[in-house]
């Protein structure tokens, strides 16, 4: 299973791993390394794009370093959605975080995203997310995760283009 | 793949799980699900059973609560060995927990446990690690991680006969 989405500053490839219970997306950004982990550690910046549009995430723990934890909910549609999850590994190169969508409380995927520097101030964001069942893995592609994805990552765009990160 | 292993006071069935990067282990105890939660959660108690005889195991940090963290290292031979992770859960009846041999800082696996109730005072612990690729889920198998786990559930034996947990 394999799709590729264009969204309005760049393409999002999302695909199954063929032999374990894996996610792997890639996106590039006009922008550094360092300024995509600022967009994924800094909570006042991630707060400004995770999500689907409308989402209204609110944060409410986060301490982004190796051994900490995290929580954010949005409220889409007057339905409130939470997810948590600890940082195993936060550093300049690489970030390693659980992450648990509360509804289906126990579950859990396993998020390593480390960051292309493709020169001329593009990087490539490439996340791979490991489940822990290929049933968890599967309801999370058929779950319209694609329209949250390339929201935020668009959202993050225009932070970028806005000297925002 | 499959290992089955006898020790003093039970077998240890340590397999590869087909279709996964994965490793699923199962043990019994003499002792209720609460006891097996606290010897593995208790920074006083895991201590003294966690690695292989003779390891000296020191804990270097532990906080063990759903977003919280570890890292203990053992002395074995003279080679120090460190390992690290997050608590991503820790509940009455599960834990689940990241896990990184800082031999390997990039590698992780994604451990849950779970702690089925067979009466008479009798618990089965199951451990199912997820590994991010195949090669760090052989390497572990290969590594002879099973005179660890072997070694360290006697001591657990021998710590709930003794009733120190």
């Amino acid at each position: 299973m394999s799709t590729t989405m264009k969204t309005a500053d760049g393409t999002t490839t999302i695909e199954a791993v063929e032999d374990m219970p894996a996610i792997r997306m890639s996106r590039d950004f006009r922008a550094t390394p360092a300024q995509l982990v600022r967009a994924h550690t800094d909570k006042d910046l991630f707060v400004q794009w995770v999500g689907p549009n409308g989402s209204n995430m609110t944060i409410d723990h986060w301490d982004a370093r190796t051994g900490g934890s995290w929580r954010h909910h949005g409220d889409l549609d007057g339905e409130e959605y939470a997810f948590r999850g600890c940082f195993h590994t936060v550093r300049d190169d690489r970030l390693v975080q659980t992450f648990t969508y509360e509804g289906f409380p126990d579950s859990v995927a396993l998020e390593t995203m480390w960051f292309e520097d493709l020169g001329e101030g593009r990087t490539r964001l490439h996340v791979h997310s490991l489940y822990d069942t290929y049933e968890g893995r599967d309801g999370m592609l058929s779950s319209g995760m694609e329209v949250g994805v390339n929201d935020g990552y668009a959202k993050l765009d225009d932070l970028l283009e806005a000297g925002a990160v």
